[in-house]
């Protein structure tokens, strides 16, 4: 699953899917803006909810989500990426600061002008949380 | 959404993606096994599950479900395609036979040898079961 041949692509899709957490983490909605695909349309399921479809859509869910203060520190662990030429798939575990995961998230990015960009996102609850091995102060 | 300069490769994405149902539906387990990549990494997110990584692991949980008699007839309502080159992704809701839709799905395929094969699945609880408004019988 790992991509031994490919390690800057892989490489580059993991900084992408960061981006996606510390933008999240940060309330920061133009990095969240920025990291959305232009051109490659743009989904997301977000916990529990209806699918939204386009990027207006989805980024003003992002706008509303990003504004609370104090923002969601969202972590992500355990990612990994299947990588299918210019399309990456990461599939990872999202938990709040100091707290198990609770959700389990499968991200798409698409290679647009030389940048992985965001193109779905969908994010569903863990029927158990789950820390993540490497992180013992989980544990 | 929707690509209609690809009428072709999106009809064989919806139809890629219908297999899957019917074969989760029938049982079938030589159907679902048919459908899942061979070439591209296999990953699997079943509601509230850990991730599955690895075509014997994902399939190994399909037989597993698809052994129970009777078998649960799972449909897919409202399907969008996105497509990405050949690498498609299939958002979709799904629900029981005569309900309406509890989970929201995410189905990645990937082009293999000229046949769409899927590659990643994962499906989560929607807040709200959702009635698909073509189907009168379910409103």
């Amino acid at each position: 699953m790992s991509s031994p041949e490919h390690p800057a692509l892989e490489s580059a899709v993991l900084e992408a899917n960061a981006r996606f957490y510390s933008a999240f983490s940060a309330g920061d909605f133009p990095a969240m803006s920025e990291l959305w695909a232009r051109h490659a349309p743009v989904t997301c399921l977000h916990p529990g909810a209806p699918l939204l479809v386009g990027r207006p859509l989805v980024l003003a869910s992002f706008r509303e989500i990003l504004s609370e203060r104090p923002a969601f520190r969202l972590r992500c662990d355990s990612p990994v990426v299947s990588l299918h030429g210019e399309v990456a798939v990461v599939l990872c575990y999202e938990g709040g600061e100091g707290a198990p995961a609770h959700l389990a998230a499968t991200n798409v990015f698409v290679l647009e002008n030389g940048e992985f960009r965001m193109t779905h996102h969908q994010a569903g609850p863990l029927s158990s949380p789950r820390s993540d091995p490497r992180r013992t102060d989980l544990n």
